[in-house]
């Protein structure tokens, strides 16, 4: 059960459809898969989403984390010395997508060395968790067909719409027309990564309160300190901190300095093992969470299914599960389902979920050194633009 | 790995010295052995000590509990679905040592079944902790005795000094002798047990000013709400929430309202899954914890050490661990050891150590029925006032 290596593989799948929202747009899923192998012969697996206009991350910053610092730092460690991990891991401070991935990597492989689902290892209250589709920035006739679409075809009824361009009409336009267009029936919230100011924040909710929102996320900076606190006191549905509060700390500072009612968490910032301080700590605060998505993968899909649906706290929101349906492809063996609205935790040891080779050596940008665990420098070297073909 | 079963076994071991304190006395360990057996014959245990002047629990309302409502809630669940567990419990409030016990019982046929032990499987940060001895009401010259006994029989270094009484000159004299006999090398700390009003517990610890303290606990009542908050804000030292602060709610309000600096831990009444809730909301909060001790047995003990030695937080400061020293007997097989002033987390798969089988059939309450687990009324009749004999 010791930890043997780490690996960082780059890899990029494009979008069909690019995402875009007010902090940036994503044309292709240029991510870092993170294995972690064991002395048993036991692999865990895991994926980090570098998002520069979020947490300053990149693909090769995430590589280096990994392969420089952290892998150095935990090998040899068994993968029940989780808090020696995470001790180890946090004399370097941020690169979150690069610690999360080796945190669920750990997990995973603990998972299969156990022969039980993490899911379970982590509180098995449920078996899955009703999804929430995010809506990225369009037209209000075509985000109206997309969320028509999804609602058709997998059943999803929670819908998180982008917000934050100016002028604020064209967002609360869409968020009109939604409502319109698809009843009562539906769960509609907001999200503006931090794209308005406190004031237009407060006017364009004052402009959706009869749309009957159910959360605003992030619509100002949270630097803008007081305008943050005034848009609190004033919002009549309650602010979300995501990107604003993403350790245990700056949960704290958010929450009691009044910039938040509740709390965005994304296992692709926290793993499991950040996610869960967090969340007894908003539970202890009585605080609302919801599980985010890092514009995830279906192996980041997975990791927020898995934890999301451990706890009841977790799975009184709809997830944010769906972003990997925009992707023109993935890296599972067997892709996820969305169906009735609901995704299902994937059954099995560890997260449930294999990785295709044939398909990872499709979209790896670096060189694989092959079947020899000895030979890895190669491994190490992010770069090549474009996907390699097999 | 379902439950088929749970088990609340009334028990009385006499202490050889009573402990005593400004909210009661005990003279013997009049605990319950709670074991929850699994469908593959796996069975885990733990210890609930009723304590009614703190939490209004007896020996009777543990057993009662445990068999009609725990008992009944819990039957058929996989130990890993903890969290369904919990909703189930969450119905019944207060008894918080009998479900703490069932909780604990849980992660040991949990550890059993996958052949891990709990410490690991909850953190698996360090293999032991320090110790902190408990000094129990008694003349200055015999509490700096019973110290120096314990420093040299078991090289513990940190010592909690029960005060609280009137006038609190006697205490303040204790805790002058200990300094002044031990010396600078010893930690030591006072528990006030609600004893004083809050004008006698600044006066206190204004007298002791001089004396290194590391921590006041609940000097006096929090129902004393602003006195509370004002001995908060004058005490030289952090002022540490027990009893007053168990539930993570509890402790959001002590903590928020300014009416405690620290928290105590106490798996006896949090058991694993709670402590780790409490812990979790504590370290987000930047809150320094305490690992305490509800005049534990060696079982009760036993757990203690495995949740403390888990985490970094639970490891910062000695833990409450020796009070069984002063059991004139015990139920594990082989009996815990305090040495160079540390107890190891027990090795070995669950908790890590075993009930012997006679001791229980001494010191049990009930009529035991013997080993047909379909025979079980008798198990359940709590009663006798004094142990039968082998």
């Amino acid at each position: 059960m010791r930890i043997t290596r780490i690996e960082a593989v780059p890899y990029s799948i494009p979008y069909r459809k690019p995402l875009r929202f007010a902090s940036g747009e994503v044309h292709e899923a240029a991510h870092v898969l993170v294995r972690v192998h064991t002395g048993d012969g036991v692999v865990g697996v895991a994926d980090a989403p570098p998002r520069p206009f979020t947490y300053g991350e990149t693909q090769p910053s995430v590589v280096a984390a990994v392969c420089t610092l952290f892998e150095p730092a935990l090998i040899g460690l068994g993968l029940l010395e989780r808090e020696k991990m995470h001790a180890r891991m946090n004399r370097t401070v941020g690169n979150p997508a690069a610690r999360a991935a080796v945190d669920m990597a750990v997990w995973d492989a603990l998972g299969r060395h156990l022969g039980q689902n993490v899911s379970a290892l982590l509180g098995g209250f449920a078996d899955g968790m009703r999804v929430s589709h995010m809506l990225g920035f369009d037209t209000p006739e075509r985000m109206v067909e997309e969320a028509c679409r999804v609602r058709a075809e997998h059943g999803v009824t929670t819908f998180k719409v982008k917000v934050g361009r100016r002028p604020f009409s064209l967002d609360v336009a869409v968020c009109r027309a939604l409502r319109e267009e698809l009843g009562d029936g539906v769960d509609l919230y907001v999200d503006g990564n931090r794209g308005w100011t406190a004031e237009e924040s407060v006017r364009a909710l004052r402009a959706m309160a009869d749309l009957d929102l159910l959360f605003a996320e992030e619509l100002n900076p949270a630097d803008d300190v007081l305008g943050r606190r005034r848009l609190v006191r004033q919002s009549p549905v309650p602010v979300v901190a995501d990107e604003s509060a993403t350790r245990p700390g700056e949960v704290t500072r958010e929450l009691l300095g009044g910039s938040a009612d509740a709390i965005s968490i994304k296992t692709a910032r926290t793993g499991f093992t950040g996610s869960q301080r967090v969340l007894f700590e908003c539970e202890g605060l009585g605080v609302p969470v919801i599980i985010g998505n890092q514009i995830d993968g279906q192996l980041g899909t997975a990791c927020s299914v898995v934890f999301g649906a451990a706890y009841e706290a977790t799975t009184r929101h709809a997830g944010e599960l769906s972003n990997f349906l925009d992707m023109s492809d993935d890296l599972l063996t067997d892709p996820l389902v969305i169906s009735g609205g609901r995704l299902p935790v994937p059954a099995g040891p560890g997260l449930g979920v294999a990785i295709d080779e044939d398909k990872l050596a499709h979209y790896r940008l670096d060189s694989p050194t092959g079947p020899t665990p000895g030979a890895r420098p190669a491994d190490r070297r992010p770069g090549a633009a474009s996907p390699t073909t097999a």
